[in-house]
């Protein structure tokens, strides 16, 4: 029988909600719309039905017996993992977990240095310490990917002790690691390697799209399925393959960070675009596709161009005049009721999905015509917006390029204070400093500053590089902890 | 203009919806039904809409300015904070919050002994130091109430560089601290009050409910508005009142283990919980109060009874003839359509709210009536089920009397073992050891195991108390940690 057309559950859910049984138990809501506000009731009324909790009939996220876990297996089958988590609170949940289910107190992780902040957070928590790897920079654009499996062979043999490796793949902009060298490298050491893999988890079910991580043989990878599939947000998964990873600890580490009443059409959802993915197979990801093609053929005769990368649903557009920058065409594209994912300097990036159309595309190709005739009208191009060259790829090799010392990210609840730069050494960092590109953080919040970060930041900002959500953009300072404390 | 009957998160999401945006940005779905299951598209279709990420209209939860920041000032105004923040990871992750926001490594906390899991995570997470205060015993149930302002007096003075004082209010049970008098006896000496008020979101709503912990003067409080208000499962409130508690230093914490990517839907839901408040005010309470009111009348002529408590939401029902433990009455409950919010030995606990109906007590009356029956025709009665009992309250008071010594919950990632329970001292505790009654954890995993630890277990056990979850219910053996690693 073919059970992976089945949600169970979903199924288990509606089953229940049918019995129509008294609820003398939490939600509050007990599953009947309680809104007066008619648009408010339309818009949530079926789904308060499966707004329930932990009963016999609907299992227990944290102890799963019965149709979550049987939901659970089904995603693992999907995915190719030995076990999976469904994940309540995103991909954030599951970097937290992955790293707290590896590394006691003083425990040594070599992660990249250009991860989301929830690594950053994670590694605070567990009171890790951490080698940050340099990534690879991609010459085309300048931008970070992932460390090579050349600086994790190097970072293993001076860290032999290391709990685990950590990457990410893909980057925003749709650039994979080399999953499988960094994978072969670490299983030699038996060091297992954990991915976070939000922005991929549709890949390796699609032959335009890039393997997945698990198939390139990490160890324990995360994924936001409602980023490129189809479950409601905060919906995510953190898949399990082989014995390297420790699957009692991470499980464990999910239950102190998740929710101890998680959401069920969350957790439903997640069954829902598992099931999709089964049953639609590649044949999903083709209007998307279709889209992406549509924009792509139309950039020869515009003034735009988009990144060559591995993930065709992902379209860093880029002003190839330099007249606009990243920011000016997301907002250009807002305006023609285009919305982007994000921007940085240079790109904005659009993501495209399971719920794409091919007018998606076409009406892209529309606003980025009407945008080009009214910049012609405009006039001058404005010139150097932080772009690849020669000399950024250089400086990005020169500043990232060696295997640094271990540090640990300090967690605090004190103040900071802005300082001039060159009087930072021997603080701690309050703040992200992440220049554009190569996107890659320079300091993290919590991170000591070594005189080595600070040439650094003098040589980037010396340079032109742009500083990102910085307290002082063009810096000069630097913001920093206080020893103060709220109360002594 | 009365705003307070507006919902400004809410009405922008759907502003958002109506515009009909070209989306390139997650989640995946792209706000369109994606899942060919007609069931399933009925029971998302709707919501879709508003699953949708942080946009330039629709604000960030981690930085809001927006409709959140809207939406949360007008929260702070309904539940008489300075300032509120929604949370979309439940009471857990306000309860890591307000500890990650307080306590730097090695700090002090006070808090009760008898608390949600995730105090206990979130004490493991911080690094913090507990002195875990003994709570007040409820002489009717033996159940566990909150330690006395007495008892925080007396831990204060032993402990003046405390950090804060931690209670919950109301237990599971509705049985509320005496939030007032320790928050006097905590700001005499300048420390803050922190709350978890989970079960209490309705407290301070209507005339026949115990006031809430902020009007108890409590300077931070976390209270679940889907579980005794009507938003969706996970949404949840931070509220903050004076300059105590560090406000920045919570909401950075909630940066840490909340998902950069929070769920739209569920943070509207709290805005839409918040305008049903105030628009309807006490009335909403209404109905559920009437369904209360019928079973608590009917249960003169039936062998139940419900323990007398403040909050008039909760029956905790029991059966006076000691025939059926708390969980076979939960357990005749669900068969006959009735679905309790949980049980222990003695009670099962019944949670009404907005979303009951009168109807609810009269089915619940009548399945009481069909268990009693039942039950007459069965026979005999099975004696003691661990109820109250002079002795019970007098060994509680002796358990748990004296302010302890500090003692810090060790997170980890190893394995656990069973040994004899007394040669357990000296080691680490891996699981819960929990007596009912009176519900206080006597062994928190990550616990060191102390002699007056294992002397009480043994006394309890010795006196047929039942503890819940335990891996060996005899407690001939305990489970504690083991050094191995997986990787050394």
């Amino acid at each position: 029988m073919n059970n992976r057309a089945t949600a169970p559950l979903y199924e288990a859910l509606i089953r229940h909600a049918d019995r129509q049984p008294h609820a003398y138990h939490v939600p509050g809501h007990k599953q009947r719309a309680p809104w007066d506000e008619p648009g408010a009731d339309r818009t949530y009324q079926e789904l308060l039905r499966i707004d329930v909790t932990e009963l016999s009939d609907t299992d227990d996220l944290h102890h799963p017996i019965g149709p979550i876990a049987e939901a659970e297996r089904l995603a693992a089958s999907a995915f190719g993992a030995d076990e999976t988590c469904f994940l309540v609170g995103g991909s954030t949940a599951g970097n937290l977990a992955m790293i707290l289910g590896t590394c006691d107190a003083d425990d040594l992780l070599l992660v990249q240095r250009n991860v989301h902040k929830s690594v950053i957070h994670a590694l605070a928590l567990a009171g890790a310490r951490a080698v940050f790897l340099p990534p690879k920079i991609d010459p085309a654009s300048g931008l970070a990917i992932a460390p090579s499996p050349d600086t994790v062979r190097q970072a293993l043999d001076r860290y032999p002790e290391a709990r685990a490796v950590f990457l990410t793949s893909p980057n925003y902009y749709g650039m994979p690691a080399d999953v499988k060298g960094v994978s072969e490298v670490a299983h030699e050491r038996g060091v297992p390697l954990l991915v976070d893999e939000a922005h991929g988890a549709h890949f390796g079910q699609h032959p335009d799209v890039p393997p997945s991580a698990l198939q390139g043989g990490a160890d324990a990878v995360v994924q936001s399925t409602h980023k490129m599939l189809t479950a409601l947000t905060m919906g995510a998964m953190l898949h399990l393959q082989g014995e390297l990873a420790s699957r009692g600890a991470i499980r464990q580490a999910l239950r102190m960070v998740q929710s101890s009443s998680p959401s069920y059409p969350i957790m439903a959802s997640l069954d829902l675009a598992r099931r999709q993915l089964q049953v639609k197979g590649k044949h999903m990801f083709e209007p998307a596709l279709k889209a992406t093609r549509v924009v792509r053929q139309a950039l020869v005769e515009l003034p735009f161009d988009a990144l060559e990368v591995a993930d065709p649903l992902k379209l860093s557009l880029y002003d190839r005049t330099g007249r606009l920058s990243g920011f000016e065409l997301q907002e250009a594209l807002e305006r023609e009721g285009c919305l982007a994912e994000m921007a940085d300097p240079r790109h904005a990036v659009l993501a495209f999905g399971p719920g794409s159309r091919p007018a998606d595309g076409e009406a892209l190709v529309a606003a980025l015509r009407r945008i080009a005739e009214a910049g012609s009208a405009d006039g001058e191009a404005a010139g150097l917006n932080g772009g690849a060259s020669g000399a950024t790829v250089e400086l990005a090799s020169r500043g990232f390029g060696e295997i640094p010392e271990p540090v640990r990210i300090r967690r605090h609840t004190g103040e900071t204070q802005a300082i001039p730069l060159d009087q930072a050494v021997g603080r701690v960092a309050g703040e992200w400093v992440i220049p554009y590109p190569p996107g890659i953080p320079m300091l993290f919040p919590g991170e000591p500053v070594t005189s080595d970060a600070i040439a650094a930041i003098a040589r980037w900002r010396d340079r032109g590089a742009r500083f990102q959500g910085a307290a002082d953009a063009a810096f000069r300072t630097i913001q920093v902890l206080t020893d103060m404390r709220r109360r002594s």
